[in-house]
């Protein structure tokens, strides 16, 4: 398997799709409307509808499938970009390369393409063309890892540890299990539930949802150490410069990407339940995430 | 009936039920918790939910049933109450009564709380024990009313519309329509649904939430002119400060009035389909808009 073509490939798919989702202009109000289209088109590695996809093909679902609640998950990791950007959040102006929504368009727009984001996600889920037991699994899902229990919680943990030198490993694990775990966990789980995974199939793929998770966080905070301002298409050094604590902190920029590995072993080790030849995608989206540049 | 009492009654259930639908308080961020705690307690007349259960029980149905998409709009109305008080929005700061919430926590923790209460709105819906097609028909109604279809549009063409004095009529409903139509009809449709109203009955109840929700907003604006500050809660006078067009620009203060009764009418007119005995509260609730003081 060709993993960068299948990337490709896969992100096309979302690119074109996801558009798909929007809802047609509105008669006013249309600067909302350019927000959101902005924002979704501005791209990225769409990593979370990828996992979605993949995870609902290992326990053999259709492709076709995880259309819908990929792109939901899209627009929920679309929607917490554009907040975390904000002037009162992290405050940043560039994100893949191009002007972050606020700036493009205004704080009152930006809280409102992401605000409408949020919604179109649940929108675009309660009219899925599903059956609808998986459907309303796939929400609760979705909606718990993006939550006050998950990425929202996520978000609120690492402006509390900003500025603060006595956050403990302990804590750090807490705000990127919630701030970026739970929704990548939640995209390959609301994969394989969409392809009608048995539950210990869904089980493994929690779990190797977790490892990549934690092992994505890791590799970004050795990025923003060692990475290319080019390549990831957004300023680094931000963390030494806000002075926060990461991984680099506690274990340095090689013994952080050692422990990127051993997750993505583990990762890789929870997928042993299904069949060889059906592993390749999610196996190789893992060595991906440690051997990224962007 | 006794409208009086009957808000009171219905209102402290909310108040009482909505506390419950919180989760467990986290290890970490406890302001977020906190602040959507507060933003929960302060307050306010409970409408919508009290609309969305008068709206099952017109159909037949058992109150109990409504109380989770009750909760779950009051979530979403206190949402987009929490973001429109913003700095970069209305720049409000004091709320029934109370200071704001980016006032009491700081404008990142708003922001946060109000993504909080709308993801949180979502996964109680999805996690209700119910049947599974209406209840993915109520996230249907609920997403789309307060989504980029819905409320998010409305009040961006609300800030548009701010400092223009070419604001037309059609505008302005246009507006409103969105801003706080649609999600008050969504709500007696909701409970219409939830109560297993016919397609008959639901059509009736969006009839009768459209027009008790204009009548709602046109009210909205006389009070704003004429509206004794203490009653409401809130600052009075701010239409004029900030030079908006409103309902009052268009027909003055008498003729505002007499638009919103006839509006009224209409709405009690919608529910005539139901039996005689049913009709109380609904029509109750449409005439408290109109002669309501705060």
């Amino acid at each position: 398997m060709e993993l960068k073509s299948y990337l490709k490939e896969r992100k096309e798919l979302i690119d074109r799709e996801i558009l798909k989702f929007l809802p047609p202009e509105p008669e006013f109000g249309k600067k909302l409307y350019e927000a959101v289209r902005y924002s979704l088109t501005v791209g990225g590695k769409r990593l979370r509808p990828i996992l979605c996809m993949a995870g609902c093909e290992i326990v053999g679902g259709k492709v076709e499938d995880a259309v819908t609640p990929a792109c939901a998950i899209e627009m929920i990791h679309t929607y917490s970009l554009i907040h975390d950007d904000l002037p009162a959040m992290d405050n940043d102006t560039l994100r893949r390369g191009h002007p972050t929504t606020w700036v493009k368009f205004g704080e009152a727009v930006a809280i409102l393409a992401g605000d409408a984001l949020l919604n179109r996600a649940f929108e675009v889920l309660s009219e899925w063309d599903f059956d609808c037991e998986r459907k309303v699994q796939v929400i609760s899902e979705i909606s718990r890892a993006s939550g006050m229990l998950g990425m929202v919680l996520g978000q609120q943990c690492d402006l509390d540890a900003e500025g603060r030198n006595d956050v403990t490993l302990e804590e750090l694990l807490f705000i990127h299990k919630h701030k970026t775990g739970r929704l990548i966990t939640a995209s390959v789980v609301s994969g394989g539930i969409t392809g009608g995974g048995s539950e210990e199939e869904v089980e493994a793929l929690k779990r190797y949802g977790d490892h990549i998770g934690l092992a994505f966080q890791i590799v970004d905070d050795v990025l923003d150490v060692v990475g290319d301002q080019e390549k990831l298409g957004k300023n680094v050094g931000s963390d030494i410069e806000k002075r926060k604590v990461t991984f680099v902190t506690f274990f340095g920029v090689e013994g952080a990407r050692k422990r990127a590995e051993e997750e993505i072993e583990r990762a890789v080790g929870s997928l042993k339940i299904f069949p060889e030849d059906k592993r390749e995608p999610l196996e190789a989206i893992a060595r991906f995430i440690v051997e990224r540049e962007y």
